[in-house]
């Protein structure tokens, strides 16, 4: 084997030439155990972003982030193994839905998730809002209740693509978070370490979406299933809106009981939409799974295990087995603190409602406490938004666009108006009709 | 102000964009002070290598560099202020000649030179061959001898353009040496702290310079020259040829000698070529001083002074002042180590030289000794070769066409097959007429 230095692959790759499978397992394992140093990994970083990189080079990227840790193993489990993965949006909470929904249908679901940043929520912060409920769990307990229930969430462990960890840190602070390989590498190599045989993609597009841009969202969507579909986990991606945060609750605790409403049949009409995507996404990871022919049997099959109560019943259970007080499944409203302050958001005009600065919603309720600006801080989960009116509908002067539970005055104060002009009301009516799902990717 | 963050600043360069001074002025006193940390630097550098900088960045760039250190002051000198700075090469000792002639002159040369790494030489190491000659002196011991002699010889301290420092090795670890704004930047932050008025630079181009094409070379002569003006220092740039070794000494000692010689007027033709580009850089130096009117004046004094003797006088008392022994400039023989073994290289066959590797004789050297290969190697000031033949220059076979002076047969065997294959020997007449000084640059 020639002796690989750190500079002459920066080099490679700063001249826009393809990196081998050698080179990358170099880099990979490299900033893994220090001999790719960490100033070195940032200009290869940069040159990446800059000069991009081939689909195989992202493969190999993927691959051997992936096999930088540990990968798990469920051979013993004798079902298909499946998972969901979205690319972060506000108020987007289908993996607490499409967990238990997949559970039932007879899929394994190995849910390793992570913790949200900025505008963006993670699905462990608001599991975190049930009494009790523990995401911190060793993989061993992790297999224990995945076989049990069908599901288990999990963060991610030391073990699980250190490689990733140690890049997406420095990619975080040289801002070059925003490269199409570097981003599928890293959702890849985290999402395969959990032993998948199918993967659905949600990757999000507009005002609230990490890439807000249609055709943006689209090249990373096929990146993705290209990478998946390589590392040989079948692979498939949604498209979907991000122009409005997706159902009606934005928080944490809020969007626990949003679930669970909707899992009880007893949600507002305004919630549907986070339904209906956690339905499409369930349906396809059950038809991947070949549980179902085809999607339309799968949606039907949704639906029902929806309806019959089968599904509360699985999360209730998983609740349950991570240490959480099951009895929020029966009464939701008990998430809700009664000692904030409830504060309506209402229209100075009159008109249409023709765009949702989204990504301003999710950060307006990150700055007070809502969210997280840094890693490092904590989350006040009983604090949230609900969005009362959808893209396009007509309102009038007075009427609310949106409820906010704060703590206090001050905090009512430092985001009312955020909140009020992330909401732009103009006179024309809508012309186009607006779809949920822009584009499937298969 | 505004708090600014590095993350910004690499995302502004990622993007195309152009920094403001104060963007600049964040980056280079951060990486000083370490609030720009290794890593966020260098996915910086490689942004600007990939991205480029203007010409206002350059000069940002450099300025902001070249204050995050100490300026020095020569007010109390009654003297223009001027040096020369080239870019490298193999067998360049012009500097050794240089510095006595402007002196003489009636400019005051603060030189403040480089170590040696990998084919090309530093002149600190050069001056070292001379037995107690000191070059780690301090800015006060400087200041004393540019006064007193009228030239003085020291290395970059700690406390002159830190930021250069530290940019520097991240640059080497990363690949991002190459970047015109960058070496601009490292060059002149660097050579303007020694308080100069008056700059020449001489940019080597072809086979044993930095930059082997000319058009790069122009640019970066070009880059540097601009750069420099704006700092308010007069700078004009040759750009010379380094298709083949400078004048014919390749080594430590016996670069020393070849100028001592060329002083005495006691030298080797093959030697010329040092003093013809010597006497073409100072009198630039002294033109721009206003010393003399026109060039031609500026080389006539040149000749005449070393005609004189006053030269190597002058040389002489530097020796001095700097530690060393001055009787070096009487019996320049003496630098010789006798105990060498000499190696004569031969041509194979009869034609005509039509290319020198030049990298590859520095190398050569390098790999046995004379030169540095890392920065923590010692030197063997006596080891060195003498190139016997010029470009275009007929052979025939059996012809000597270096003199390589080693330690030992285990030396010979190393690098006589590398020394002889440098040299191409083809059938075909010259047809091109090839000019020392390839363009001039103010």
């Amino acid at each position: 084997m020639i002796n690989l230095r750190p500079q002459d692959i920066i080099r490679k790759k700063r001249d826009g030439k393809e990196l081998s499978r050698e080179e990358i397992s170099f880099f990979a394992n490299g900033v893994t155990d220090g001999t790719f140093s960490d100033y070195q990994a940032s200009a290869l970083l940069m040159a990446i972003f800059l000069n991009g990189m081939s689909e195989e080079e992202q493969a190999s990227l993927t691959q051997e982030m992936l096999h930088s840790g540990e990968v798990l193993n469920w051979s013993e489990i004798e079902k298909p193994i499946a998972d969901k993965h979205s690319t972060g949006g506000v108020g987007d909470k289908t993996s607490l839905i499409i967990a238990p929904l997949a559970a039932v249908c007879g899929v394994a679901v190995p849910m390793i998730s992570g913790r949200g940043l900025g505008h963006t929520g993670g699905t462990l912060d608001k599991l975190e809002s049930i009494e009790g409920y523990r995401v911190r769990i060793s993989i061993e307990e992790f297999g224990y209740i995945l076989k049990k229930v069908g599901f288990a969430m999990m963060g991610q462990t030391e073990t699980i693509a250190p490689a990733d960890r140690k890049l997406y840190a420095l990619r975080d602070a040289t801002s070059t978070v925003e490269a199409i390989p570097l981003i599928v590498a890293s959702i890849m190599s985290k999402k395969l370490a959990a032993g998948l045989q199918s993967l659905v993609l949600d990757v999000k597009t507009g005002s609230g979406a990490f890439m807000q841009e249609f055709e943006k969202s689209k090249a990373l969507a096929e990146a993705l299933v290209n990478t998946g579909n390589s590392c040989g986990v079948k692979t498939e991606a949604l498209i979907t809106d991000m122009n409005q945060p997706l159902g009606r609750a934005v928080g944490h605790a809020n969007e626990i009981e949003e679930c669970i409403l909707l899992m009880r049949g007893e949600s507002d009409e305004r919630a549907l939409p986070t339904l209906e995507l956690s339905i499409e996404l369930t349906a396809r990871m059950i038809t991947m799974s070949h549980i179902t022919d085809t999607l339309d049997e799968a949606r039907e099959l949704c639906r029902q295990k929806i309806s019959s109560g089968e599904v509360l019943e699985k999360f209730k259970c998983n609740i349950e087995a991570q240490g959480g007080d099951p009895r929020v499944c029966d009464k939701p409203w008990q998430l809700k603190d009664l000692t904030l302050k409830e504060v309506r958001i209402k229209s100075l005009r009159s008109g249409f409602v023709q765009a949702v600065d989204t990504r301003e919603i999710g950060f307006a309720i990150c700055e007070i406490g809502g969210g997280r600006i840094h890693v490092e801080d904590t989350i006040d989960h009983a604090i949230g938004f609900y969005s009362e009116v959808k893209l396009d509908e007509e309102v009038r002067e007075g009427d609310t666009l949106g409820l906010l539970y704060c703590r206090n005055d001050e905090q009512a104060e430092i985001v009312s108006e955020r909140l009020l002009s992330a909401y732009k009301i103009r006179e024309e009516s809508p012309i186009e009709k607006r779809n949920l799902i822009k584009a499937v990717i298969d």
